[in-house]
């Protein structure tokens, strides 16, 4: 797999404005804990309005996983749509700061950048509320056709299958992605996400997507009903590869041949879960991009995890390579 | 001292930006560490380009220490001049999100929210630059009479002496708050801007200023040639207080009768030193706000100041007052 980038993600593309709140504000706005939420520009503002102070970072799924690649010394890509604003500044400055490729089309957005208000509970469970804007409108004539072909991996996250034109644009990406010997990555994003497009998350998978990410509540909304084993037994019969992961219960490798089982990597306090999955998604495609055994992929995965839920905000504040040495995985 | 407002403060309206940084990175661009650099918008954005990932938070030094007023469970006032953008929203939500009354005068200014970018390296220490912006523009029209009469201390940051008409609304405002029986304090913020003004520092403290802050440099600074114990017995002859800090030596406390030496409190890992005169500031202003003797005083302050350097950015992350009450000091 001689091609110059490991992964190039397509995602929203999202300024994160993070707070710590006390559970009750949950229950104020009927919010289910350590989920997504997409909001109205008013709804934002109101909710904006209870919040505490707040940090704001560069955020958005897939984003966060390119910048974990970059942390961990792989090339990545990413393609999203800003708008003109200073969150755009911000959300472009925080990739190409640490060597992602940037792309996000010719033409600019006149809506705002997108926005994730995160709300942090004392237990350090993330629960998000975002108002899409710019993001949305993320569609084919966004697409990089030359980045994709140039990537090992193309990662895609769940959450585009929520505005229409940047779901058709998944499908194109994957159709380019597969004749340039590509692999197609997929994460599931969140369990009401996969509710809402719970079909087309199945035909996109079979059809489109050699690995799939998901966690517990995720895998179990796929297919509703099952149990851990049977959903876990009905994902490996669509793709090449499916990780599966449970917090501190570590992750579960599914494979054509079987499965494999890795811990997490103990953390003293947990202090915001946000990017958990975004960064385990980054060690385990940056192991597999190298071209290193599942299990390491996971190890990997596993410990760029861990490394981002011990601090707010979802992006690696220390070089990630360095963990990843000092633990005996690079 | 029957007032509604502890403390009001009036100084620059800044967004911080914050990246970690490597020494060599303040040797390209001719840093002085640990001190505050006035930079163009042009400046600005070539240092931007060379700096990692960051966060962004609200920042500015007497915003700050209001929000550590708040934070301890007193009412605080800020007057600051912001723009018309997205950091301009960011920063006034972090202040009314905690209850501080923010007065940003009638007219708004067209020119971008201020923002300061800071460098901190491996051992803590912050580094600053600042495009001023919007918070230039601060002036007499941006006073409100009413909040420095209802507050029983009004606080000032050295700082704005920098644009002309700011210095002249300060004093203005010490010029309200003397016969409205409101104790003027005041932060000498930086060893350069001492440097910049030192007469004007000398004269404005001397005839206007009861309570004084500084630190080690900037007592040095604005007595040039004297050893510590003679700035200290020099700035002790000008005003009533001053409290000068000493990063882990701890503070001494100037007043009429003598000296008190506090110790800092201990922390486990110095992550981001910046705030922590800000915040010591705050805990000393509310003790003294509160009828507390000087010594609870500065512990008050060193407790402040040592919650917000062990994690990033200025301003608290739980409330203080929680902190105080679990060390006996409320």
């Amino acid at each position: 797999m001689n091609k110059p980038l490991q992964v190039t993600g397509i995602g929203h593309a999202l300024v994160d404005i993070i707070a710590p709140c006390e559970e009750a504000l949950l229950a104020e706005f009927a919010l289910d804990k350590g989920t997504m939420r997409l909001t109205s520009p008013e709804e934002a503002a109101t909710l904006y309005e209870r919040m505490g102070p707040a940090v704001e970072t560069s955020g958005g799924s897939a984003a966060n996983t390119c910048a974990g690649i970059a942390s961990l010394g792989g090339k990545a890509g990413f393609m999203g749509k800003v708008g003109h604003d200073q969150f755009a500044r911000v959300f472009e400055h925080d990739l190409r700061s640490i060597g992602v490729v940037f792309a996000d089309g010719e033409v600019k957005s006149e809506t705002p950048t997108g926005r994730c208000l995160i709300l942090v509970t004392p237990d350090g469970e993330r629960t998000m509320n975002t108002n899409l804007g710019a993001a949305a409108e993320f569609g084919d004539s966004n697409l990089d056709r030359a980045l994709i072909e140039q990537s090992q991996i193309l990662y895609l996250e769940g959450y585009l299958f929520d505005p229409e034109e940047a779901r058709a644009a998944f499908h194109t990406a994957a159709d380019i992605a597969r004749p340039a010997g590509t692999k197609v990555a997929f994460t599931l994003s969140d369990p009401f996400c996969v509710d809402r497009h719970r079909a087309a998350f199945r035909t996109f998978i079979r059809d489109r997507v050699d690995i799939v990410f998901a966690n517990e509540r995720e895998i179990l909304s796929l297919y509703p009903g099952s149990s851990f084993e049977e959903a876990c037994a009905a994902v490996r019969g669509e793709c090449e590869i499916a990780a599966i992961t449970r917090s501190e219960k570590g992750a579960v490798i599914l494979h054509g041949g079987g499965s494999i089982a890795v811990p997490a990597v103990p953390i003293e306090k947990l202090v915001d879960a946000t990017g958990a999955g975004d960064l385990y998604a980054a060690g385990f495609l940056s192991g597999l991009a190298s071209g290193r055994d599942l299990e390491t992929c996971g190890r990997l995965g596993a410990l760029a995890a861990s490394e981002v839920i011990i601090h707010v905000g979802p992006r690696p504040r220390r070089p990630l390579v360095e963990a990843a040495r000092a633990h005996g995985l690079f």
